[in-house]
């Protein structure tokens, strides 16, 4: 196991007995380090939102219809032309390498082995390249958070390009940085550097000394997010472009007005915004005004799908 | 106290002081293997579905009319003109030799002096016409999974009809096996053959090895159920057909277009399917589609009956 | 401490540190025999409508005026001209001496010391004389639970008129037995005689070997009571007559023009039919249909009378 | 450490770890003599109304726009023409010195800080100057409980305009006594004088012996307080004056038809007065009452202002 920056990261490779997510947590937290499992699991605040995302899900059933005569329903979908063997796009996730040393290129390879499609997080452990190399051509996206420094902006468009994304997720729900309690007792930093700004800074010949070690992360970001900002993406990228992070109607419409091709209702899982309703909860408004316009990606609370 | 396959077959006759229903599970907890605990007493996935089922009578009250001026209230009804003296018809349950080694026979004598009837299951622990004879007489119904084999289907529903089963009971809420998560943690597989099963396939001069123990049963079912499948079993027997499983007004309303003399509204107890509502939820809107015209029978959550 | 059939019948008498109804029955619990407690305490079956009883009072609050301009809020009351400095009437509760061995001489003398009304049982561990003596004067009213044999009714009515009852209180809850779990548990029996059923029998030169230890009571209770049971009852006493046990406005609207003069919601405390709603739910209802026409006394779940 | 009246009086200083309210609560649990943490955290009777303060807020979200193009959210404000840097306005809390031998005066010091602005309580622990002196000039209002002796009333109101005080809070709430049953098991009663009810007597040449100790504090309050009460207070002073407890929108047009130029909705915290609605429940139809003719402030269940 190697130790770096006094973080114990996994190298294990072990098959496991899981038969939901709960026993998946359990194991997790059994294996890894406090600091690195409570950054994975926990939320901002008291985790009302957090908890609001699973509750909400009790508050619709789904009718079975027994007569229907249907023999092997229909998990594939497609999205942008792309064809998918089970309905689902994995929500971006920093910094995976602090649940395995292989970080984001297990990943891809495990989503490209269920037919799902992956999203690269601007905040990868792992280069766009190589973590899109892992998913053997599977389709991915890549996810963006606008920096201050627009010529990061574009450099990572471009990598993502390069890369073969098939679209890019603009996340615009992080311009203020969630209160995470855990991580402010654990004194949680991210122990591994961020892969891709590691990248750019390398190119522009600046110490990688610290580079993009969490706080730091933060305050280069874009505090502020508006409709100008999305078009100056569009214009720049030939790519799909997907605002993530919407949680009311009027957002998506502005989105959409803007040029966005997906909206992506999130509220990031309430890892940082606590308080605003659970994300199920505004979804059916948000179907509403967009009205088939664009696809709608859907994250929050989500923790199991009937096995068939 | 036999032991098959590994499993304790209970022997043990002994008086029982039980109150209620939690107390004889505690009893049947401490007395049974786990495994075969939990298949009985558990539902599937995280047992939501299982759980609302009995919370759902929360939701409802019967108001008391203390000034009715009755004194002995009437719990007789009668059905296909088969008189009861408890309103009670008792679900299908599967394999009850997991219980007890007397399985279906000593619950059709409890159901008997009960002046209840019982309807047995297509995965009985007893061949039909035994647990009909343990019954004295008290009129019994045969549930009937729809088998993608038609000779067993008519194999059974004549050994219904020999029996002298009222009625037959197709069940249609199980083309997709349950996520039963303990019974994975537990590797719970059905230690005894299903005995209709078994008398089938030894009157075929197949072998009986590994007969009707589980997954393989599961796969030899219909995965897809509709209309045509109830007209076919209509049009084979002259029993009265009830469809049970029906969870939608939808579902109802096709079943008695096709020719079905009863609704068995019932979400399989929660063992199956998880994540739809509370049975007792949706009995209503289902009653007020059939507007009398078939009798409606209902499972799902029922823990008491006042005693009077 | 005497010991009565087995029962250790309290004589203690000491100051207690009481500062609410949970803290009295903290000290109740310590202090009186299991059985005789969980009598007192216990509700029918799961005790459903016992716990909905308080609960209710969570759904409904009172807006507190600050500019009111009221120094001293007044809690007097009257009904039937009687004059009670606090607006409480005492629902009657049977057997008090399970409690302590003076019984409902205690409770008279508690009742009249705060300015309450007291309502004496049919069975009541002490004669209704004795019991209306203690209370040196405050009224009380007599609650009687109709007989099969009508000249017990008519032996209470006249003792109930001697003693100086200024209203009788018919129980039209009980025609059916509750059932009530932890008194099977713990085998519990009555250990005392009723007084007034022993009074009645002894008069009659009948044996009172065995009178009025709980289930030959019930069985010689009426198990069926309607509207000309009221009028009987009414024809023959010159008292004002309250139905008790009434939970919906139909019944309350039958014993209005029956000749009932009052009115008493209740559902017995949850104590013997489980399952209705709780009775403050019902009330509102209620009193909608009796519409000032006669009094209505309202018992179940009331907890707390805020303190000024 | 002093102990005053046998309590242990803290004078300890040291830097707190401290990242929400209950970790606050958990550390001052551990160092407060347990009467005084209590009387500090507690509510009246089962604290019903305190806990719906809390969870009223999990009933209302508030829904983030995320392309709302807003860098710097502004949280300043201001009230009666004083610039706030926070919007917050601290509710009055008596007896301050229970938690520390600074009491209000760090309170003071720590309210300047934030940019916010104290209330000082009729019933604090230093005299209305000295906590006025501590905050360095930032703004204070004095909160007043409406004395039986209307020379005390004056006598405070002079005070609190000497000291700069920017206007005078009526608490109307308060005319019945709580029943707090943590204070009668602990037996509390505040063990340090009123600081100004000190003053006043003192200056009338009385003993001081035993003044402002709790009970006789409260039975010289006003029990009764109506719209001539307010209107005597603003005849009397020329600061601007603001009702507080107001919990229906009846008394806030009350309040302000008597002239007062605040209104403020609170219910103690639950502290006196139990059984009433959530504070944050009758905000609203306060609110449109009122249509901006006056501000309103608000107290109850606060316990979280996201961190930005």
């Amino acid at each position: 196991m190697a130790v770096i920056n006094g973080y114990e990261l996994s190298e294990r490779e072990q098959s496991l007995n899981v038969i939901n997510l709960p026993s998946l947590e359990n194991l997790a937290k059994e294996i890894l380090p406090k600091g690195g499992f409570e950054f994975i699991r926990g939320g901002s605040e008291d985790e009302w939102t957090l908890r609001e995302n699973t509750i909400a899900f009790d508050r619709v059933q789904i009718l079975p219809h027994v007569l229907s005569n249907i023999s092997e329903p229909e998990t594939k979908t497609s999205i942008f032309g792309l064809q998918l063997d089970t309905p689902l796009v994995m929500a971006p996730a920093a910094a995976q390498g602090i649940a395995h040393i292989r970080g984001e290129a297990a990943t891809a390879e495990g989503m490209a082995a269920t037919g799902s499609l992956m999203t690269q997080s601007t905040y990868s452990s792992k280069l766009i390249a190589d973590a899109a190399a892992a998913g053997h051509g599977a389709p991915q996206f890549f996810q963006l958070y606008l920096s201050q420094d627009n010529d990061l902006n574009k450099f990572l468009l471009d990598k993502a390009k390069e890369a073969g994304s098939k679209a890019i997720v603009i996340t615009t729900d992080l311009t203020a940085e969630g209160y995470r309690e855990a991580d402010i007792v654990n004194d949680f930093h991210f122990p591994l550097p961020m892969a891709n700004l590691e990248d750019y800074q390398v190119g522009l010949g600046q110490s990688d000394a610290g580079v993009g070690h969490g706080k730091d992360v933060f305050d280069n970001e874009a505090h502020q997010i508006g409709v100008s900002d999305i078009k100056r993406i569009i214009d720049y990228t030939d790519l799909p472009v997907i605002i993530k992070g919407i949680q009311t109607p009027e957002d998506a419409l502005l989105a959409i007005s803007a040029g966005a091709q997906g909206i992506w209702v999130s509220n990031h899982g309430g890892r940082q915004l606590n308080g605003g309703p659970a994300s199920f909860d505004v979804l059916k408004g948000i179907a509403t005004a967009v009205n088939h316009q664009v696809p709608i990606i859907f994250d929050g609370g989500v923790r199991r799908g009937s096995r068939f």
